[in-house]
């Protein structure tokens, strides 16, 4: 319910005419993936524009500012708001100039080694302006002795650890690659003989893109002036590791994500949730909107009737209100509210897709039992989380994950349900199907996919840039 | 399918030291209302404060502009755009001084007397600084020889026609009036000894205030430091007229409007059509999120599994793009996603509404079949639109309704459904029940519950305030 | 030295192609006469338009602003700020519909009777929406039963006292018209065959217009089609009573006010000052930049040299500084720096237009002896400020002006200066010359031309339009 | 008459608790010397804080800015706008963190060698955000193996050519730098125990700040918490070579540049002026307000009398008005209004400072016939400019100077003067006085103190930040 946060979507499209425009509307498809900024690079064949600002994508882009983003070839950026980095400095497309000319990329994960890698550029003399990962990325580049873009993108890329999907635009170039465990997704579609990027085929959907295949773990291509080129870049050996939580949460459901329906996968979880845990109950309820394939299929399995009876204010998401104690339960209130006619007097299947804190489903329950339910069952469509991600998830730390300190019986407790059961990872790894060995479970089983080290660095600059304030 | 719009919701609050901040949060309930402009007046015993801007209550309102509006009784009001009259000056609360001090009024309807009564008063030497029919109200009021407030307020409520709720704060008193025919919803609520006024109870609930009852036809309630007083104003008789697309599209599910939950009322619309107007189909859709509960109950009365497989874009309310003629079927895509693995090869039973111009419906359907749907047959919660409303509702010219002029049978075929059925008027008369004689169908059925005259003010001034311009 | 504010500038064309931006670029002429706010209303034959914001002229206009303002018909208004009242709805040209159709009226002066005249109307149900008493007069046309504009315009003018000149356009006529006391200038001027009003002549210079005459006091020219008639409408025998103070200090030095060059006039008084006030020194001093032409004068006169010692920074205006306690002389500082290599040691004459408070000239002589001054003795070159103006000049009331309270002698102990002296009415006379019987003295001498009311209102309503917040 | 402009002003201060405030003083001083942005950086002794924005000083800062910037050593930097580089990210202070912490530099002046240097570090790896020559200053210190911050800039300052006076902050130190050759000024002040530095003294007048001495050419004065050390970093022998200009136009007349007064240099170039080109006439007009002093001498030397009948529109600085041809002699009129009734039938002697393409000079000759005068004889207080500048003064390219291809007898016919004398070499030589050879006059003589590269880059890269976008 809205409690964990991805950081990106990108987009990018090679030759077409309206390739500004395309590029804003794929962002505005993929908007659920990142709140904070927005920006398009383009290319017009020998010049890169860049505009990028604070806000959403609607607020950002507009009729006269696409109409001055010249260019046949473009990328764009979401990105989502984390505390502290909240600045024009970090949005994105991030764009340079170095030796051999301009370059924007725009980055969807996480570079677990960015760190150790910023330390040892600083310790070569090298500047940052922002905070973010992909600044080291095109230090990486300036400094490679490759001999093209996609040989200093890909020497670059080898010296990362982590989550990434990338594209990246030259005057003359646009380049796709993902991570060689695949932890993000990155598609490719075409339209009308251009080619598309774009982290869900959502965004493929809205322009009238024919969606074609994924970016493979570890494959980078190259999209020049007559010529589309696929090289495996990575020098390591890996497993894929492609996030399961994309089909628990995060993507929309009416994309396909790693070559599946996210509805389908999410319906079969409420499915195997039913078989799993069944409940007597009068109705089964979805926290919308992530909630709703779970439930149908809960439902339709179960046969207990599915009522839409939590409503969900759909301007929630620019509310600034601070919690407001005068009034109970106003978090979720805020945000959700309950039809006590249609609850009251009734047993109540509630379906969600996670538990992070506790906190929230705790109102929630509280919330469903002012409204007169007389039994609350929570069924949850994934199993407990009780490890933090470190490839893109803005998850908390451990001790804040409620499962990671907690038996299902004591968060039970706390929550205030009448019982709490979780779809077990066998459940999921059945709704994947024969490729689950291809997914990344880490944050229920803590089994990541490889080490890696997290120093926080103490960022000693505060820039105040066109007129957001930050603290210190 | 959001082609249909009303103008206003509207709220009220006497007697609470968090009056600025609850009247907001009321507001941002009742955002679906209205999102062009929102405005808060309040008074502090002494002195009335007003703050309006165009925009949503969420860019309109921060802490800082609530810090500043002092006081423990307030009304605020959110409006919607009809084209042309989109500008600072007609946003409400209307907020002006007269001889008894001043005067705030936020007005949900239309006055269809309006442009009558607007020339008499000209004719006797008034100017006018706003386009709205509210302004005429605060003429009469300041006019009319009535020796209080109330009594004014009656008097200018008495020389009009049409669809009114209003709620008017003076330095010393709150006032709120429904007009004879009841046209548009106001109810009445309480928290902690506070009075609260609301178009919608959901505002109620966000709040946490308890809901009383509505506030009748004809009821005018005074509220002052040591009263509450309530009196019917009107010297008409009149039959009620409940505005029955209350219940169909305007107000959220979770209301209680006219006494009646709204959910329940459209999940009894759809059971009704089931019985009516059934079909062998695999599955329901419903156009989200409007057509959610009608769909729940057309599935539950059939058997026809649900699905929620069309996709709502989240942010789109405040797009502003153009049709986008290289995209196919871009005007509805735009808001809503078809999940083509779910559609393909089946026979879909689509949930919407209404229908008013039926070019979405014809896009929708389309929409459908390129998705791989076998069949569309199309079920309509309501009757055929015949009508153009006068009392509030932004329906165009009859010429433009296609019930207007078609049969089903014919509009059947222009959207290019395989079948298309509407709810009866007798199937919606049965689910509003008993009291349906004191519901306004004139939408339906031309049967409007008074004569009226509309005449076009062909206006000659067009004002620019802070930095909006408009053209002539 | 900056002490006192006129309220307004106010510009009129009839016929010209490029209205809009020769109204601007009027505006900007006049920017001196107000900074708060600056609008346009411009006719084009049929419709009128127009467009007011907070702010500098070159702030609110810009090319898009003047591309969409069409017409050959215009006015348009600067406002200087009194607080308490910036806001936007006291913006000017203020414009309404009434019965005969649109009207937009730009002011400069002061209605004395304004709250006799808002308490006549509130009585007989008017509503108003500013605090500006310029709306009483749209009030009185819109009631008066004159047969055309002009008429009406005249009954209304008849019923007011006090300091005004206006331009008011309607979609078929521009009027213009100054008190039969003359108090506010109004000169007409030529273009081309269009014809020009102007607060001042700097406006007709910047656009190459040619400069006819004024608008006589008491007189009203009414523009049309095909027409320029004038009509003395005042239907009261009054003496001519224009305000001394444009030459002294208001307007523009390249402006002829009254048909007399206010450069010519400043230097003249400075001539008359050191004839009648010599001292021994060896330098004289300007307060820039309104002082510079009596300090030529001055200097002429008596032979002492001139000296630009003083320097003036030009951002100043836009300032938001508060008096900063840590600077000696902030105040003045801020806007004055002296240059102490040319004054240090040296015996000062400063010539300054008035003394208002005494405060700011008691920094200034500190600041120079700060600087080395041996010496400083100041002039002034008008008579002590012993009355409040109650005619457009936002003197401070009475008992603030220390003219009023302290004999020269006292003021020059006040302000420490070596020696203090004014300018003699009978000098201010012979600068004048023959006309010198047509000009107010008022604020010298007490001799109101007319008897007046001045109540305060106690404003209830507190308009926060546009997200400007003023304090109640 | 503001046809040159500079590039920067720069300000610094050490240990005062109220350096945010202090330094937006200081900016707003020498808000003269740049236009385009502003911007403070800020160290509380643990971290760095920056803000800086597009616009004047008071429109950058405001309270709420100048609250949130916390710590007792600041520098702050206002930038005039060149064309093709009006963006945020060439706003400065310039800060980024490297290896050591963070740094902020504040910098006035014109890298000659910045090409090469850049091009270097591109071939290096490094990356560029913005299109200032400052930037590069920072990637030599961040690459330089110096042990200390002040031995890193001064080894980045010695590959550096041309002109730069600076002000670097980091989190524990302020460091100030001016070039060898002194072009660019800037001083030392102290205020109450705390150290400032500034473009010009008029910025200590302003705080009330002591002048102490400059900072020398070749010097850099490190300030720690205990500590003020100065050290002579150049490792290159070279003559002083103050930019002159500073004393003819630039600097604001109240400050004293290179040890003089300014005032008093300009008043003696009119002094020798009128020595070297005496005319017979009825009046001195100077240009306001650069012309203002040497007029002064002018009149003193000739006995000719000085008048002020050339009225400077004080609001010019901000408009956006484009050359109006309907309006003869509009691009100088805009600024200037001649008073005709002084001019009218008069021999003139104007006094301007410099001619740069001789266009303007022609309009004003135009415009002041037109007036009516009967002569019109100008004086230029400086030595024809022959040549580009290189080392911060925007001059155009040389074949745009009218003197480089004219000899003045052509240009006086060009001007339409009666008559044109320029100030010779030897004139403003002896104005200068004894040390006149620590000084630059390669604009006039083309005697450049050091050879140049200079190759324009083609930028590839076009950023858009913050909403500003700028064409191709």
């Amino acid at each position: 319910m809205d409690e964990l946060k991805e950081d990106c979507g990108i987009f990018g499209i090679w030759n077409n005419p309206d390739a500004a425009r395309l590029t804003y509307l794929g962002l505005y498809s993929l908007q659920h993936r990142g709140q904070e900024s927005a920006g398009i690079a383009i290319s017009d064949g020998s010049k890169l524009y860049s505009y990028k600002q604070m806000g959403l994508v609607n607020d950002v882009f507009n009729e006269h500012v696409l109409s001055l983003l010249h260019g046949r070839h473009a990328i764009g950026h979401v990105r989502y708001s984390t505390y502290g980095s909240s600045e024009l400095r970090n949005a994105q497309p991030f764009a340079v100039e170095y030796k051999d000319g301009s370059l924007a990329i725009a980055h969807n994960g996480n570079i677990v080694n960015y760190e150790t890698i910023r330390s040892r550029l600083e310790a070569e003399g090298s500047i940052f302006q922002s905070t973010m990962d992909t600044e080291v990325i095109v230090h990486l580049i300036a400094k490679s002795d490759g001999q093209t873009t996609h040989e200093r993108l890909a020497s670059a890329l080898n010296e990362l650890k982590g989550a990434y999907s990338i594209v990246l635009l030259t005057e003359k170039e646009l380049i796709a690659a993902r991570d060689p465990y695949g932890f993000r997704p990155l598609v490719i579609g075409e339209l009308n003989g251009a080619l598309v990027f774009a982290s869900e085929t959502c965004a493929l959907d809205l322009i009238g893109a024919r969606y074609i295949r994924d970016v493979l773990p570890g494959e980078m291509l190259v999209i020049g002036e007559n010529s589309v080129r696929s090289y495996m870049f990575s020098t390591r050996v890996t497993r894929q590791s492609q996030c399961v939580f994309e089909h628990i949460y995060f993507a929309r459901p009416d994309s396909i994500i790693f070559g599946k329906s996210v509805y389908s996968t999410r319906t079969a979880m409420g499915r195997i949730l039913g078989i799993e845990s069944p409940v007597e109950a009068d109705m089964v309820l979805p926290i919308p909107d992530s909630g709703v394939p779970a439930s149908i299929g809960f439902s339709q399995q179960t046969g207990i009737p599915f009522q839409m009876a939590l409503i969900r204010n759909h301007y929630v998401g620019r509310t600034f209100i601070q919690p407001y104690q005068a009034i109970r339960n106003f978090n979720v209130k805020v945000k959700l509210n309950p039809i006590s006619g249609v609850i009251s007097g009734k047993r109540i299947v509630v379906i969600d897709d996670s538990i992070v804190r506790g906190t929230t489903s705790k109102t929630l329950v509280k919330m469903l039992r002012d409204a007169g339910a007389k039994e609350v069952h929570m069924r949850i469509s994934s199993p407990p989380i009780d490890y933090s991600c470190y490839y893109g998830i803005d998850t908390p730390t451990r001790s804040e994950l409620i499962s990671s300190s907690h038996t299902v019986k004591e968060i039970e407790q706390f929550i205030g349900a009448d019982s709490l059961k979780y779809l077990s990872i066998e459940g999921l790894r059945s709704v994947i199907g024969q490729d689950a060995d291809n997914y990344c479970y880490a944050c229920f089983t803590g089994d990541y996919p490889e080490p890696f080290e997290l120093a926080k660095r103490d960022h000693q600059l505060i820039l105040f840039d066109e007129g957001r304030l930050h603290g210190g």
